[in-house]
């Protein structure tokens, strides 16, 4: 029986989990779970998995998830505080931080210094303190497990390969829902648009950096940490059948691949069973009926946000910070249609352009970059998404 | 430094695996070899790699080459003594099992019983006696390595744990030369036209199974014992493009591929080198380039040897051996343009209806049953090939 605490309850990833938790009964109990503020969400969910501890973003948000739990028997936390208490409540043997954007660093890295294992979904934590948090999880034997499709498919295929011998990592992306749009086409391009991602059926964050490929280098920054490869040994490579998750490459010149069908559910089941694998529900890949695997270079004149993060991944320091804040901020501008399509990575070089990269050496100093990014994006664009919890 | 003794120097892989001793000459020392009798051939591999010990088909044949190895320093030996003399070489480590067809069983049982490591190439071995071999291997702490490239693919995805959670393996062929070609024009198709293999650049004997399909059905009963699975488990891909080498699928739905370049001197090169990759001299594989991988389900109708080998797989004992000197004197007498290219499953099916299946207990009794069929074969057709070298 694993004891799963669960950041980002209510989202995406979060809700996928917790129905892989109701098929398995009898390998998985909900202990502990963090959400911002879908209260009418959460509650039916701490009514269903009963965790002990409960977390929401403000103190009304608890008082008003408090009298809805009435005699529920959970405790109701709030704020940075609780969500930090989720991640590292003592109950918990695997902590599944799947909040979006940076404000999953600090309660990834609680977690981590807890010495938890940590299913990683939320992928800014290793892209703007990765150094942080590989460091900190080797001092506390904590393991980081990937969630991420692409870097699950790389952690199965290393499992066996034996990491001695790699020669790279190629990451596999759909190319999104404008891979095959002209240039001159994409600035009319809508959120609307943006968000009907052709393979996957993610959050609107991610569906978004899937559009611009930010997801891809925001992927290779994470890459870099979880499997403690220099840039150059991680490519990216569109396939648009999103059937094969990824590949590592041998110094023989030998690949393996990991393939399944286009289904979060898989990575999720795979990173809560580690190393066991579970028989499930999930479809089986029939690849006589796929027939056809595709396989192209990405147009980096379409697309430059993976080259800035290329670039923000080789200029280290606070430069994935930097990278990561930008996104975050156009990508939130974008979607309430304040800024055209392309203006999200114009945004981003320039932010990577106006703020020198310098070291960082805590959770605290990211913490600052990232907060100085937004506030000068805010006073430049009258809005910023806020960072934390 | 590997020891590495050769079964079948002067073959496609025989010859590829001493290229590949020559390139890496800190990683191998060649300590004996066997042929047959390409004494030019043989000769002149003895010159450059200096074995202490060669052994060829005959008497007549081991003088010739004694005259013109004056010198030399190795011992000539002849016969079947002679390669199984080879075979449980002391001074071997490894042993490269490339001889071909049914006359590869008893130098590898015998080279398996002396606890070599065996590099398997011979897949008839295993398909006439793999129960006797792999019993005898695990006995001896013999390790089995497979060169063929489907089986090394579905080995590297294997290795380092993961077997218990094995749903299938997915052997990929690439359909052959007459994948594509419609049933009515097979009966004309000519030894040239199998021959020419639209994407391995093989042996004689291989390349008329890869036109048959019968090559999958002889990995099918190989992968059978390998990986010790059922042949429900073992699943039959056609790929034209022959990247994708093979495929494993375990419980969760989750697959695990191995891609390469189409060169049998990958597999071969990590058959030598395992439980190490090298770096080497092949170009890499580049997908994007590639564009495109296709998968189809086999057409049994056109190819109806894939079936006979499942269904003398799950009859076990002789069944095997009857199909693969069934398959043997087929193939021969297809060469010589003796019969046509679809008298080829006839025939095949034909001996498999008329030799009952008996159990087999030792390598002698599979030899006495793969005798019989070709004496009935060749009092039929009037010709039957030597299974023994």
């Amino acid at each position: 029986m694993k004891r799963i605490a669960i950041l980002g309850s209510t989202g995406s990833i979060g809700t996928q989990a917790l129905a892989l938790a109701a098929r398995h009964p009898e390998r998985f109990r909900v202990v502990a779970l963090a959400a911002r503020e879908n209260l009418d969400l959460l509650a039916e969910q701490v009514r269903t998995f009963r965790p002990r501890l409960v977390s929401v973003a403000t103190a009304d948000g608890a008082a008003a998830l408090r009298s809805r739990l009435d005699g529920a028997g959970a405790e109701v936390v709030w704020g940075e505080a609780g969500i930090l208490q989720v991640a590292t409540d003592p109950d918990a043997d695997l902590v599944l931080s799947a909040v979006v954007g940076a404000a999953g660093l600090l309660p990834t890295f609680a977690a981590v210094r807890a010495g938890k294992v940590v299913a990683l979904a939320n992928k800014e934590a290793l892209v703007t303190a990765g150094e942080l948090i590989t460091a900190e999880a080797a001092r506390r034997s904590a393991r980081l497990l990937p969630v991420d499709s692409e870097h699950s498919a790389i952690f199965q295929c290393l499992e066996r390969g034996g990491g001695a011998c790699l020669r790279s990592v190629i990451l596999t992306g759909s190319g999104g829902p404008f891979r095959t749009r002209p240039k001159e086409a994409l600035p009319a391009a809508t959120p609307h648009e943006a968000l009907r991602h052709p393979r996957w059926n993610m959050g609107k964050k991610i569906s978004i950096d899937s559009a611009t490929l930010m997801n891809k280098g925001l992927e290779v920054i994470e890459a870099r940490w979880l499997f403690g490869l220099p840039v150059e040994a991680i490519r990216v490579l569109i396939h648009p059948e999103s059937i094969v998750h990824s590949l590592v490459e041998y110094v023989d010149g030998s690949l393996l691949a990991q393939l399944s069908i286009t289904d979060m559910g898989l990575p999720i089941l795979y990173a809560l069973t580690y190393p066991e694998r579970l028989p499930n529900h999930f479809p089986t890949l029939d690849l006589a009926a796929v027939a056809r695997l595709t396989f192209e270079e990405v147009d980096h004149d379409r697309f430059p946000c993976l080259g800035y993060a290329y670039a923000a991944a080789r200029a280290g320091g606070t430069g994935p910070v930097v990278l990561n804040a930008a996104n975050e901020v156009a990508v939130g501008l974008f979607l309430q249609e304040a800024i055209p399509f392309t203006a999200i990575p114009r945004l981003i070089a320039e932010a990577l352009d106006r703020h020198p990269v310098r070291p960082v050496r805590s959770v605290e100093e990211v913490l600052a970059a990232d907060a100085e990014v937004r506030a000068a994006l805010g006073a430049r664009y009258g809005c910023a998404p806020a960072a934390r919890s």
